[in-house]
């Protein structure tokens, strides 16, 4: 069955997930905060900002109003930074009159409040207006999707019915959907890994080589993993296409904001240049933000985003934050995760 | 407690690991075939075939005969080509006369007989010439070991006091050794990441993007960790140094021998063409035979190494497969992991 979709946002992100729908034969709205935005893609079909590259079917229509955009549907697409998370939601309580699946394909954790974004969006939408709330999430730089190059995601919800209607909706022959029934473990694994990019980034900028790279990725998604699984998740939704697949892409990609912001304090700019350079969100630097606090909170060690954490916050020299890390306890590799595991499977 | 220790293999890995074991203060007998090449080293205290640029220590003593190389040494590191374990060992087993640890740093499974190289080493050495069988894995360029750069490995065994010390032996400031108690999962993982490589370098030979080569690498290491479990294998295991660490070294660098073959597939060349192109000895596609074979007894599903192995061996066009791993049927992104593995907990 054809619908018609609200997506809300409408960056590179958003105006590619707009591509995969309408590809599908389905219709969206997709709503921009900047009315000469959504005036040149109506008239242009092209986003000239995001991805100017691509022609937009005249099926993806761009509206600025948020009561037009959801204007009906059943389903709404929210892919805008955690930052403006909550203000986008208290602004679509209002219009909303009957329940709607939200989808959610956005990547952070709230600082202040260590909240998920399916936390937040249940905070402020009231049960009755949410039929179902389901994150999507994985490799996806937004530029090859809108060139429908090979990809896949995963799909998760507390109603995996919902999920698999959600897959249905995206699915195609470039775009592969996984489900996962792990939400906890999908938006963990999507938010930290900015954090572990930042890493990356950082240890590229020192000069250091492949191996080095490859060792922050595997021990920062094992330290990823342990605060998941304190949390509720499944370990191996970790090592699935939100964890360690989006990961590799955001780790290896000169394209990624969080690897790029990490490079430049890896070659000695201090976090306030870092950003001024960067002329936007990097969602790494909050994350790892919300992430000290939450770890504390858990008793969860976390060397990897700690020393990150240092290097941003407590201006502590790069270099020595990643000597520390080589000169730790010699350890096991995987022992404490799989012990906190076993005991739950062993409950279930 | 300094030793001397017998590295059987001057390559490029034998020798940055004996550069490891000179900076902890050991003395390295490096076994070479060729004569020339063992006495340049001597002469110049240069490997100048495999590491031009690095300069050995004086305590590296490269040798040409066998029995030389072993003489009164208690521990012995392999780091031969899978193709000549058996050659190597046999020779070896004549010149054995107390028992030693043997440590191997190579990746592969045996064709026909799909053995794993400690299987290998505990059929052709007997028991009581054996203290212990070590395997030594992770993501690590032998060039950036030689310089020096920070580098993680794991160290396996079924005896965790040897593992343990093999982890002194070589664990240093740069040379981080983590333990894992898992042997079969590590030597599984080392081996098969070889043919996840070739896929990724199909997947950027024929011009795909970074989701495309994340989704490989993700779903790769999803049915490597099937087979894995179903042999043995700890899960977690595959989200480590050994498992996804080395994956992503392998399959993201221009370094890689399997990257490089597979993309020359990719674009279009036969593997005749492709590995007389190489000129050298490409693991992964003696080890995607070795699964195809061992997948099919142990009635495990490997899309991917299935696809990777008809490429190689029935002339299937790499487009096609990468089309039709798209177009499987919809599916769940862990749940026959988690099945297996929880009913293997439930047993303990």
């Amino acid at each position: 069955m054809k619908s018609t979709i609200a997506v809300l946002g409408s960056g590179s992100w958003g105006t590619a997930l707009s591509i995969v729908l309408t590809d599908n034969g389905h219709s969206v709205r997709l709503w921009g905060r900047r009315k000469e935005q959504v005036d040149e893609i109506n008239a242009t079909h092209v986003n000239r900002r995001y991805l100017p590259d691509v022609k937009l079917s005249e099926h993806i229509h761009a509206v600025n109003q948020l009561a037009e955009a959801i204007n009906g549907v059943k389903t709404i697409l929210l892919v805008t930074p955690t930052k403006s998370m909550r203000d986008v939601l208290s602004q679509l309580r209002v219009h909303l009159t009957e329940p709607v699946t939200i989808v959610h394909a956005s990547k952070g954790i709230e600082p202040r409040t260590s909240k998920r974004i399916s936390e937040i969006i249940e905070e402020e939408i009231p049960e009755s207006l949410r039929e179902a709330v389901v994150v999507l999430s994985g490799p996806s730089h937004a530029e090859e999707v809108s060139l429908r190059q090979p990809t896949t995601v995963t799909v998760s919800s507390k109603d995996s019915e919902a999920a698999a209607c959600v897959q249905d909706l995206f699915i195609n022959q470039y775009f592969r959907v996984y489900t996962n029934d792990d939400l906890v473990g999908v938006e963990i694994a999507g938010a930290l890994k900015n954090i572990i990019a930042l890493g990356a980034g950082i240890s590229d900028g020192l000069g250091y080589g492949d191996n080095a790279k490859a060792a922050l990725i595997t021990r920062g998604l094992a330290e990823i993993t342990r605060l998941g699984v304190s949390l509720g998740a499944h370990p191996l939704t970790f090592t699935g296409l939100a964890g360690m697949g989006d990961l590799i892409v955001t780790c290896t990609s000169v394209h990624s904001r969080n690897w790029r912001a990490g490079n430049l304090l890896g070659k000695g700019h201090t976090l306030d240049e870092t950003l001024e350079q960067m002329g936007m969100a990097v969602e790494g630097v909050r994350t790892a933000e919300a992430v000290h606090y939450l770890s504390e909170k858990e008793g969860i060690e976390m060397p990897i985003s700690e020393s990150i954490y240092d290097v941003l916050f407590n201006h502590k020299n790069p270099k020595v934050a990643v000597d520390e890390l080589m000169n730790r306890d010699k350890r096991h590799e995987y022992r404490d995760i799989h012990e906190m595991y076993s005991s739950k499977i062993h409950k279930e």
